[in-house]
């Protein structure tokens, strides 16, 4: 779509410096964008890329205004504002409301009129499917599953039974929402299946990645909080609540009963032990691993470096030997009659 | 369902402590359990807990009987004979025997009449579905498969070419059994794909987590022995072997041509390298990473829990310096002429 | 299918030692072949092997054909030759050309009339589907997209709007491209969505494992560059690049904007942090973790091979005190008046 500076400014609340009757009909990338394009500068320090920018117009931020040769909308966060302008000039194709021929939708569930079921989708007994939802093809949603207004199932994702999602859901391909937790008894050497009876319960504003899973709780629910948002293959098992806002980078797994505080963030390929509580802000460093639970926001690391493969096998070789050095040093410090201040006693 | 607390014992072999005409139609957990609800208690240190319990009736061991205000079932495995009630009480939605029409079943599969296949599910030429079998919406069962009696496959599974499932599997969503394994030829820097021409083997009473990946094998095929539980995201690489009982927990990876014993635990995230052996009863922590075959039973790691970042930033820069640590431990000990008897000779 | 030898040492360039009419079948083990067999043997140390076998005839390289009881097809790569000898022997099953009355075809998608496209698959608007494609049940294929000849999706795999895809391209179940990126705005504790309005692009010969997942670009196009092997499981990220050639193993993940070299080879769960580049030819070892970009081809590694637990726990509490131990190695050095030559001044 085309719009106006104009327009902008007045509904993203910018303070404009420029043509308000100029165009633009897409955002791109300040190297790419031409005339017709917006742009936006996230970070002031490379504000030294925008001398030689086509663009039709740049976001930016007060401090970077002055620097612009074209035309500027002037915002505190313009990230945020280039999200939803992009969002503006690039909407989703329009809903095609029903039921495709091709879909499934057992007799009694409930599918607001204004939501569109795509071909090869299933919607099971009871289940319920809010005002302007999109349900995309291949999507499964079981019985008694409720999707809260505006959410969209882009396809092939999975919601089970009595699942709850809020409004403004999205959920990519092959996600799966409400298979059952890992649960089992122990029993001469044999598991014996416990039946995961719990569900799942996902707030407003809540993004899902493609093939991650959530698994419904043994007993009590599985909590995703508003506006949480989750990337791809992320592992969150059952009776796990992760806090509002957080946000989960992808390859992330949670196991059983963890609970994350409000805004958590948790950087790819980072895992929990089960049953740890994290406090609100709290920051895991990509493929980190957490053992115990965290009290105190802050940023949290276990990540390891690679080196080179034969200098690494030299470092692993010594960590190895770690114990063996240890004593070394206490039996020098013996020998010398020397042991410095800051020795932990415990150590030995 | 309803049931009295005696036909409970009767059924389950238990000693009833308490009124057998009192009736229950639900498990719930021990703090939120009413009366109409039967709940346990695993673990006999939680005993103090029970005091004030709402519970209809409580599934205890004979140590914690006496300490219990209402009902009990005694049993010498609580969590076990939970289970079984809780999946009296939560039964699965009965089968609608039949092929729904919106599925499709080619003309020579065998699907038997007590079996249901859901809407939007594919059943490819000669395949075979056993008794009471569930293939659920939009799942892909290809040629010639076979699936034992009782098998429950829950929505979106696929089931690879003459692949052969034993009895009472349970397959979760997105979970893909039989897709080729990762087998190339080189050959002047590129790859020329080697045919994947073996199959799996699943025994009864396996359990596949959501979008679980099981290759198929190169030429002998890849077997998951019967009572094998697998959690989500779980990765089984061509020619595996996963003894009978073992239980793996999600975003497990293994390599191909391993072979695990019977009964091995391993905790999520865990992953090993391939052609590696495992005898029976081994344990693998969470995270950790094995990269030999192990031939006594027993609990491994290398997981490495996380600090705060900026003491891990410094840990870090210690590990990477710690040949050049170990040099000057060696340089002062040959200063101080001295050296500890517990030295690694091998060590410089 | 049969075939002689005689024929398949003119079809592969093989020199035949043997009779020229012996027919074969099918390929097996070194081990497990009969007389109707064909098998090979990649690695000249197993050449003690082939002393029993009772194969039709093996392939071989020159060093090893003397060795052979049997026929032999000499060639410089038998690993490579086998593989094309197996997909002769093995083919796939051949193309039911046509749309399938159970698939989901928009009417402006254009399907070549050699392809199929089979039941429950879904074909959306403007799509474009090539010569001799294989569009396997469950498939999505949004509208748009671009799939080139030859290229076969097993199973439920989606492919988002306006992916391309190269010819001869084979995508095993599950397999996500195009999904979103996972891009946020923050803004005052909350996270507003970044619209991604990149494609995905994929080359020729490129294969991609079960549950994959690829995520369109946020603004220009993620790539995939002829010839590239996805394993199961892999993450790749917004606005990657992955050289030609190169070959991923099972559970990688690859963080955005990262750029891979031709021909590197990452192994099983190996990570990569966001934005990194890898020059051709870069080797990482399984579960490492990469967190700068490398400039020089060679292997790299952080992998950390397990120990029996309580040993494993002992050496993590040593790193845990690293530092200490640093400080006591220097406060000793002082002490004693001496500093090994070699000592990084840097370190304390």
């Amino acid at each position: 779509m085309t719009v106006t500076l104009g327009e902008l400014a007045v509904r993203f609340g910018c303070e404009l410096h420029g043509d308000p009757a100029v165009t633009v009909d897409s955002v791109a990338a300040l190297s790419q964008a031409g005339p017709r394009s917006i742009t936006f500068l996230a970070n002031s320090k490379y504000v030294a890329q925008l001398a030689g920018t086509r663009a039709g117009a740049v976001i930016l931020d007060a401090k970077s205004a002055a620097d612009s040769p074209v035309p500027v909308l002037v915002v505190t966060n313009p990230h945020a504002t280039y999200a939803r302008i992009a969002t503006l000039l690039h909407p989703d194709p329009p809903l095609r409301p029903g039921v495709h021929p091709a879909a499934t939708v057992a007799g009694d569930a409930v599918v607001d009129p204004t939501a569109e079921i795509a071909a090869q989708a299933y919607i099971g007994d009871g289940a319920h499917i809010g005002a302007r939802c999109f349900i995309g093809p291949g999507s499964v949603i079981e019985r008694g599953a409720q999707i809260g207004d505006d959410s969209r199932f882009l396809a092939r994702a999975f919601v089970g039974h009595h699942v709850v999602f809020g409004k403004r859901c999205i959920v990519q391909p092959g996600a799966v929402i409400g298979g059952d937790g890992f649960g089992y008894a122990s029993e001469k050497g044999t598991w014996v299946k416990v039946p995961q009876i719990g569900s799942v319960r996902v707030g407003d504003d809540v993004e899902i990645g493609a093939n991650t899973t959530i698994d419904r709780g043994a007993l009590e629910d599985t909590v995703i909080e508003e506006g949480v948002k989750l990337d791809n293959l992320i592992m969150i098992a059952h009776n796990v609540r992760i806090g509002a806002h957080s946000a989960l980078a992808a390859c992330v797994a949670i196991a059983g009963s963890c609970v994350l505080g409000k805004r958590c963030v948790l950087g790819g390929k980072a895992g929990l032990s089960g049953h740890l509580t994290l406090c609100d802000d709290v920051v895991v460093l990509g493929t980190s691993f957490i053992s115990h639970s965290i009290s105190k926001p802050g940023v949290y690391s276990s990540a390891l470096p690679s080196e080179e493969a034969g200098t690494w096998r030299r470092i692993v070789g010594r960590i190895k030997r770690l114990d063996s050095m240890a004593r070394r040093m206490r039996a020098v410090e013996k020998h010398v009659g020397f042991s410095a201040v800051d020795r932990d006693s415990s150590e030995d």
